[in-house]
């Protein structure tokens, strides 16, 4: 059987729609925020280590600031896929709507892929992309953060390139900068630790225990891995991870920082000593009570989804 | 036969890139100018006569600057086209530059059709792209024009809203204003104009003579009415003309005053006494000296270009 | 006998120049705050609903800005008067510095009537004066608020212009926006509360129990409703409360609810059942024992001093 | 008789209302010409050299702007008079309009008496004048003339302080500076040469001989002046000057080198050896062929205008 | 013997060179931190009361602004001495870092004797020194603060002439300014304290005792007199200060205000009755416990390091 | 006997020291121009092709602005020395009013050796130098051009550095750029055509013939070469060039585009064929009419200046 492409974009439409009609809003609203406010797309010319010059397409999305300034991250992928990201600046208006804070919905990327690019490409692609968008982002107006792909250092470059245009040393243009140079503390592991403490609250609700539950995680990057250190810290059982390359099971549980250290060696989980290797959608099906989903989008689909076990899925 | 679509944007590309490697430049240059420099894409809520809000989606596209600040034309359509208006806006980059202008290429557009909006309603829209674009615009930066669907009265709405967000007067952001709010004299039959000087110096090489040539000219708007009043003031034979709804061919050539008085009052140049009906693409295929294609591009194509009799298509 | 008229600035002049010379203040102190630091008057051509073109005058005023960024309301009244405007600017300053605050004092107003042009006229209005005084506001300059025929949907128009103009989203250019786009909780009643609270001090200084007392109220707009709900909620009897329509009298006491429920549907708090009229002035002179005037300045005259029978005006 | 108060500015309304209404233009047009667009008053508080001090009231008016930036004197006067000065800069927007400028009109002022200011005094006066509305002109918006009471100097001091301000060197913000930090040539009689063309274009038509004609000039400050060396060396015969002081008449004629320097030794032109005084407006009424009233507005009243004998008044 | 001058920018470069190195820091931390980031030099023609011009230099150095917008004190002294400034402003760097704030380190001053100008000379250099500084310091850039030579009364020269430049009330600007226009309390006596502080923290590490202990101050400004008072209400005995005209001693302790008032009438400490006359040099060297060098730097040398008696000096 | 070092700043000073007395100007003129009006001092921490990390220290001053924005040129060169450049900058001031040029006067400089860099390390440590000079230029404020060591390719890297950082495509930034991207015509030999230029006034004064003359030029770089092609045009005959590898001479005269193909493959004009070698100074001292020097300042002193035989120098 042929795979259905997934369109986030039209997905959320589709919703948007739905609980705009449920909810009786005026077809303005839905007419508003079905589009994007302002999409900048730009080409990128950067020299690169052996003398050439290759031009990346990045681009930077405003979905809706009716609310306040945009935020929304930046993420680096050699497919970046527009309306993947529109769909992620419209879900970010909606998530910092539905918790009151004064920000809207913001996305953007350079298609790369930064496993290819040595430090110094990366440091001039992310000073190009910072100076070709600087005057669409600002304190007031929108406000970036790290992504797939990018990191804090990718944060200070970007920072960094923002107060030479600006002539203005302005640490609140974009978050998640190292926090020697005005960075806040904790937010390296914030996501993953929202998504512990998100199963924390869903938990309670549906009567598991934290403690002793079997938690299986798909994706062992940035978020994946803070997700899996709070779950093993509160007692629960990692039974099962994944990265791009690959997936493992281990009935007993893992030790979340000694797997971080073989990856760190080997570019991979797998592999790890004592498990079963469940490939990098594993993860999805084993056993467990919790499943993490802390890879890309729209992994759970309807071809898999009946084969999900888990009591909880955050 | 079914009708083949001629992208624009591909056919440039292909162009640009023939010619590249004809005069052997470095890689690098096709890399650059094979992608629009920045684009910007927005969506202008707008309040119609009727009291709805209606989304219009617009852009504004730089496709290069390396010779100066950006020029190029506001085209008001349904049907807007990325890739044609890219298209558009690449031949302004090659076009300043091949005529030593100091200045680069760019297009923009608002999907919507001008023939449906009230006067207030495309004031409106014009305001609301106006000041989508503010900041994308400037003397320094990237200079509109009118094009397809606009005219002076929208240069001087876009002008007044840009007066208003910059606090600034500033006629040099625009170009084909009204002459009172200083626009330029002579700008409004500016193009019909040099198609018709082009004509002549074709014809010189050619061994044409433009007194008593037969014109034939597709499109009578703007540029087709004032291109067809210079053939006429020269002594040549209007021997056809065609707009959107139909076209009429006249052996002993046609008044151009009289057949747009005609348009003013019937909405077309069909039905102007004693003319022979050849449809909207007739001037492209009937006999005459030179052929004057001013409506909009692609109109002669790979089926029709045998059927072309004119010596000069200008 | 003649009315004489009370000119509001000539009276803050007054009071401001025997105060510097009871504290003894050098002259050059009252030479510069007997002016206002700026005015900014401007003229404001609208489209009105059919079609007409109409231009409203309008105005900012700075009166000092030492102690910080100026603040003050903006007043839509068909008789705005200069020299009352000025006076009001001045009041803030005084206010500011009294309860050091660090602002100073500002006002300004578009002369119109707000309750005969429609919800698109106010709306155009509003952008226009947003416009026109730009650059004359700002969170490091002047932060207006609402007033007299104002509400918090003016000072989201006023907003949302501020940042089309500025290219930023600066919720911080004005103050009483609706909350769901940044303003602030509470401040909806906050004028009216104040005028509670501060009745609530003065009656501990003059041996009044709040609880049980009778209350008279000249204006039944935001402030004197909020101020109303405030005191009956403390166990305070309304006896009167009037509008500019007209007013009512009960000895045993008005629910401030019902009235306003009332008022919705009739426009004015007059015929509420079950009640004495006593005319839009009748609050000042009945029979109570707190006085509120909430309506416009000056209600209190010479003429009327020596009826008013409050043991406190508030 | 007293004497009856021409207001400038409901003058210059009654003739705009009436052409309007001639050239059958649209209300909406009256509307907008019939207030000035914005008018910034300031106040200006001065250190004088005996230590204490002095707040000044200063404004600039914008009176229309559609054609291009404002343009318009600067004066210092005692009693600014708010409605001469609105119609001063109508006027200038009508003049720019007749002779095709792409400007509009502007005036401004501070309420002073520069004859008794020393030059410290004017200097701070003036910078604190080019300060408080340093963002209300520039060569965008509005660009200052020297009027009544200032010069070059003055021009000078405010383009420094503006120079300051902006942290730039923008010589175009001022017009008539000295010509060594940019002013223009022959910019200093320039005023006095225009009356004369004019009046050389006026005889042809009338049939007067600038040559020989008797020259009576009203006024001998910068204006007067020029224009009485240009009639001089043009051959004509100044038989009567005046000025604040006093005026002088003499049959065969002055010569204005001279009478210039009688007047910057006394302070007047009055006591000119060998002429008959005749008071400040008699230059108004005495037998001459070309009357230049070069002093204030409204010289020529329903009073005197009886009495004036010049065949041209230019 | 003669005096051995010590740099102190060597001195700083020396020790951070060692820190580098024994923190085996890459080599690029030092080639960066050994110079300023930038130095702003310039010359301020300012009018004196005689009514001669006079040209005062002056600078600002942004040493480091890596970890936030600089900071750093403004230094009006007749000799000032470029490295010593660069060395201070280096300092505020590493001070910055040490204790984790937000800011890099900056310094600044003018050539000139504070003490034999007159208030409105010091304004006008002031003012000057603010209008050629003012792009270089803000908010997001660079906060003066006081320093040798400068007050309350000078940051409020400044604050205001940076207002007028920006247009804007930004107190933010810089710190120190009188608590009425924006100040922060308890900011004047607040280096003081800072010191009295420390000897409070060393004191327990020593074992000291700060009831009874014997204080010697060198330098009576600002700071001196604010820790004197500190120690004094401590319990401390203050037993010996100094200003650059003199020296006192008392064995039993002085009372700090009361010295001031002296000094405020005789414009030095010295000469305070039943005190011993030590010099300038001389609380440096007298039997105390503690010992505060509250004057000038590079007091302590290796001349005079062999005969100070105190135990801590802070 | 040992060289005495001619102090470039102490010269100039020393000669506007005379000339001011000369012409009785008041001492503030002398106070002003006596100091650069702004000196701007940066480092600028540069990545080298070997992954180091060097940091160049650069400046820009401006000497004067009262007539203009300020015009200078940029070098390149291993020792920089602040005096001379500050002589330089001062010589621009008196050189744009001499010629009476709206200009005022500007130096800066990067303290590198251009010859051993590599071309990507130009362009980083040319586009640092730009952003950290940014603020300090500006087509109102100060115009920078080539100068030593640095060159149109330069100029470009500038520019664009500029425009990143503004937004703005702004030609006007800077001189001598590339004629394809906006600079002008003839700009390359201007400033050796402005040398043969003023030898030919120069001879008409002294009876000298341009056609015929011998010519010797000490430097061939941008500035001697285009001076030797235009006096070999005339007619001249060029007897002697030298660059800093060499000097060569010969009677007959050379030919200028021959010697420039000799450099630009020895990289010397040393060695050409048929010639003596006289060594860098020789040109100097040898027997001809007219004297260029074209190398750097200050090479005629008193210890040769008896030697040269040119009857012209210039």
């Amino acid at each position: 059987m042929s795979e259905r492409r997934i369109n986030p974009w039209d997905e959320q439409l589709k919703i948007i729609k739905e609980v705009s009609e449920i909810m009786g809003l005026e077809p303005a609203f839905y007419e508003v925020v079905s589009r994007p406010k302002a999409i900048l797309h730009v080409s990128l010319p950067v020299r690169m280590d052996d003398g050439s010059v290759r031009v990346f397409e990045a681009f930077r999305i405003h979905h809706n600031d009716a609310r306040g300034p945009c935020k929304g991250g930046i993420r680096y992928h050699p497919h970046v896929d527009l309306d993947t990201e529109k769909a992620l600046a419209a879900w970010m208006t909606w998530k910092c709507a539905v918790v009151n804070l004064p920000y809207g919905g913001a996305k953007g990327g350079v298609a790369c892929n930064p496993k290819e690019l040595s430090r110094g490409e990366l440091e001039r692609i992310t000073r190009a992309y910072a100076a070709a968008i600087a005057r669409f982002v600002g304190v007031d107006l929108d406000i970036p953060a790290p992504d797939v792909g990018t990191d804090a250092q990718v944060m200070a470059w970007f920072a960094d390139e923002y107060y030479k245009i600006t002539g203005r040393i302005i640490p609140g243009v974009i978050t998640a900068k190292p926090v020697c140079i005005g960075g806040s503390l904790g937010r390296a592991g914030a996501t993953g630790r929202g998504v512990f403490f998100t199963a924390v609250e869903a938990s309670k609700k549906y009567g598991l225990q934290i403690k002793g539950a079997r938690v299986a995680i798909q994706g062992y990057g940035s978020v994946g891995y803070s997700a899996a250190l709070n779950f093993y810290k509160a007692g629960a059982k990692i039974v099962a991870v994944s990265d791009s390359k690959g997936g493992i099971y281990c009935k007993d549980g893992l030790n979340p920082e000694k797997v971080m250290e073989h990856k760190r060696k080997t570019k991979t989980v797998s592999g790890f000593p004592g498990c079963e290797e469940i490939g990098q959608k594993g993860p999805l099906t084993v056993e467990c009570d919790i499943l993490v989903p802390a890879a890309l989008e729209n992994q759970i689909t309807e071809e898999n989804a009946g084969d999900v076990k888990a009591k909880l899925i955050v």
